[in-house]
């Protein structure tokens, strides 16, 4: 039995955050969220399967392959509100038998050929933060399942100073990767929400967005080169930042969920450090207004750096639980870059949003969202603690078919959850935006049923099936994992699946890479 | 025998140029080349190979389906010189037996369906200007060859005001794609050399890159859906501008140049037709000061809707055949938007690049570089009929190694040609910039010798080694097709072609299409 405290939970205890009475109230007043649900205090492991033999093979090539109890609980599932629900219940059964660290690209090529030979799962772990069930590998068919942690490939290789691309093993955490290009003067400017644990091979697995995409673009159009290990060999990409030498194999392995390869070692396009930031609040007179405005920026320009678009629901429960009183829809509108740079568009975007009927609100709004931005997920074991469930999910779709989408997602989250009992709330903000479509955010709160894993799994798909029904994408920036996955099938279509099962079984002709993530 | 006249060049007879007297003096003086090599006025084909049983069952599911000379000839060979050198000497040995020309999109899928039951292999052809000898198939272990002409797939689908996209059918060309959103007030603003015939489906198929790339972005950027018509089936991708839902399929169809499908419709984002524009001509004292300065603006902007820069003897070539006196090195910087944009970029311009060392030649050069814009083709024609050849070639790579991949094409030109006893010219210029990199275009005219195609041939390979080892993509925008083949292979290894092959199979288990485009 093994404590479950540092892992059924984002983040570390020491940040933990407790409810504020307003949101107590909030969720007995709306939600009928009264009691409590402690988590378990310790989980149950499955005996581990790989032989010592096997052990032996893959020490031969790794050193560092641990069996310990808390290795395995440690890699045992990601950061999705499903996780963290069965852990909390003492559920660790997708934890791996083993978890190797390996210390250089050339052990993990090692490895996969080990694996490969023994029919052993790999299962890459970069940040861990995982919200698809991306760690939750099949295991039928294979000896075991193997964690590749890459923690230990957190080296800046190279700084390119004059193209500006920056060279870096795939395991360096986010927090790390900005710390080092700060100290050259540089920026990534990628910012999600899992920023201060993933890794940026996690990034590029997932084709990850940030918070602040509007600026500095998708993780995705980041990557100007990438260097996978394959069970066949290496797969080394990116001569060029474009190229018309054939498909963009970059863009094959960007989104693949280690179900191609393990990623190692990436290059990515890096941006001055901005020397000033500014950002501010604006209230819209409603979701469909604001919607307008903000497509009007992304479409003519100016575009800031940040740009978040709340819905009436998400507006008002800020505002219910101590943010800032919009009225209306809250616009976060952040412009980040060279002092200069920073005045003259936020200048622009005064002039141009007030004209797109918006009311300033000042830096304050901006300023505590910034604050803020990486709390949600301490808020959410909060309320899983107190009896609630909350999760999120998120689509994009083009701009003429948002509202659609938007109702249509609402509405099956609505229905489906009342119909079971627990009414939920269900805000949403528009994430990202693009010249011709945007991403919309939805986060979901509701009273936890007796059996909350089945709640949301049925509320999810309801949700899924509208986003299918809309035409929108099944997943924007969070993948596809296990969870996306039958919604991610029929969106690409069969000949889609046969395309990438083609390529699977050309680079892993034994499928031990991530059995089960991605495709069927 | 059948007549050359208009297959064996660029565009239509009414548009041939004249060389003139300052480019005749050129040629003698500085390549010694004086007499004339008129082209053959007929050539041979070679027998058909289908027999009327294929025959009628490829008209019973798409009843245009020609095998007259005249049809066969027009679809023999691309625009590359290799090509038109082959077909100056009377060479068609690469005609298709056939041309179907499918007047639906279901059409092209059924023909795909016979063709691949019996073994005949298919061209895609669209605006038919391969450069890269995209339509020369290999016919060996196939019944016959097919060319499927796209032309009558040009419709304007849909097009979306809101979310500023239009759907084409693939087959449309350039100008009247342009013809179609301009009385809508939209443009695509993609004008590569080939603009006046490609169409748009090629430029999907071979990531076309337009001379206004800076502002309006490269093809493969342009698009955010596809549709392909398969051996196995439809492939239908992009439900958004972005997505996670796994690797991008999108991007896997770009550059496939017909190996994996024949694309039959594209969603490409459109803008709003500009109202002005300006273009302005800018010296600089050296190709180095220039290429910073153009750095300059693709990192920190302001950036121009076109950006070129030649280098010394490209500016000297211009000057002295008649284009401006610019001295140094020569750059073009267009802005096109609305009048006040372009204005207030037109003005940021001009204070930055004079910062840059940059001296402003004013509206003349830029004006008479956008007339003369697709005219290069023309005049390669008279040059090869005036006993010169005449070729171009591209690559792309990062800013840190531009100036050695310069350096090193440059040489290899050099030194191949002179060592043939023919020394060229090599002219080149900076023609599309990213912030890490940019592409460089190398224009080649030598004295033909006895036999100009190996004589190109060489000089190719040469320049094609070079490009190979100092560490930059064998192709910017041309695509691999068969001339760039065995570097493209080279350049994405082994396993990349493992992954490609994968697909290959995956999609087309008989291998008819496009057999030994960028594929072996």
């Amino acid at each position: 039995m093994n404590e479950l405290r540092d892992v059924a939970r984002w983040g570390t205890p020491a940040d933990a955050v407790t409810l504020s009475s307003d949101v107590r109230g909030l969720l007995s007043a709306a939600l009928g969220v009264t009691g409590s649900r402690p988590a378990a205090a310790t989980a149950a492991l499955p005996a581990g399967t790989l032989s010592e033999t096997v052990l032996k093979e893959l020490r031969s090539v790794c050193p560092e392959v641990a069996t310990d109890d808390e290795a395995r609980l440690a890699h045992a599932a990601g950061k999705s509100t499903e996780d963290l629900l069965r852990l909390r219940a003492g559920q660790a059964d997708d934890a791996p038998d083993a978890v190797a660290r390996p210390a250089t690209q050339q052990q993990v090529a090692d490895l996969l050929a080990v694996c490969s030979r023994l029919r052993v799962a790999v299962v890459p772990f970069g940040g861990g933060t995982s919200v698809v069930g991306g760690l939750a590998a099949r295991r039928e068919g294979f000896a075991g399942v193997l964690a590749v942690d890459l923690a230990a490939l957190d080296r800046l290789v190279h700084l390119d100073r004059v193209s500006r691309t920056a060279t870096f093993e795939a395991g360096v955490r986010a927090p790390r990767a900005e710390r080092l290009l700060a100290a050259e003067g540089f920026t990534l400017g990628h910012f999600p929400q899992s920023f201060e644990y993933a890794s940026l091979g996690g990034f590029a697995a997932t084709r990850s967005s940030g918070q602040a995409s509007a600026g500095y673009g998708r993780f995705d159009r980041m990557v100007v080169g990438l260097r996978a290990a394959t069970p066949i060999g290496l797969l080394d990409t990116g001569r060029a930042p474009e190229s018309a030498a054939g498909p963009d194999l970059r863009q094959l392995l960007l989104g693949s969920e280690g179900a191609f390869g393990v990623i190692t070692e990436l290059t990515v396009r890096v941006r001055p450090a901005p020397r000033a930031h500014h950002y501010t609040g604006w209230s819209f007179p409603s979701f469909d207004a604001g919607a307008h405005a903000v497509r009007a920026l992304a479409q003519d320009g100016p575009l800031p750096t940040v740009l978040r678009l709340s819905d009436e629901t998400e507006t008002a429960i800020n505002a219910a639980t101590g943010g800032p009183q919009a009225g209306g829809c809250l616009a976060v509108v952040g412009v980040e870059g060279t002092a200069e740079d920073v005045a003259g568009r936020t200048a622009a975007l005064e002039r141009r949003l007030t004209e797109l009927g918006g009311t300033p609100l000042g830096t304050g709004p901006g300023e505590s969202w910034q604050e803020g931005r990486f709390r949600a997920p301490y808020l959410r074991d909060a309320l899983l603690d107190a009896g609630a469930i909350a999760e999120t999910l998120e689509t994009a779709t083009f701009w003429d078919r948002l509202p659609a989408t938007y109702a249509a997602v609402r509405g099956a989250l609505m229905e489906n959850l009342s119909g079971a009992g627990t009414p939920p709330l269900v805000l949403c903000h528009i994430s990202h935006v693009y010249d011709s479509g945007a991403s919309l955010y939805f986060t979901v709160v509701a009273a936890q049923a007796e059996e909350p894993v089945a709640q949301w799994q049925a509320a999810k798909a309801a949700a899924s099936d509208a986003i299918a029904a809309s035409g929108a994408t099944i997943t924007h920036h969070h993948g596809v994992g296990r969870a996306h996955r039958p919604w991610y099938t029929r969106e690409i279509g069969d000949v889609g699946v046969a395309a990438l099962h083609g390529v699977k079984q050309a680079l892993d002709p034994h499928g031990i890479l991530n059995p089960g993530i991605l495709l069927p």
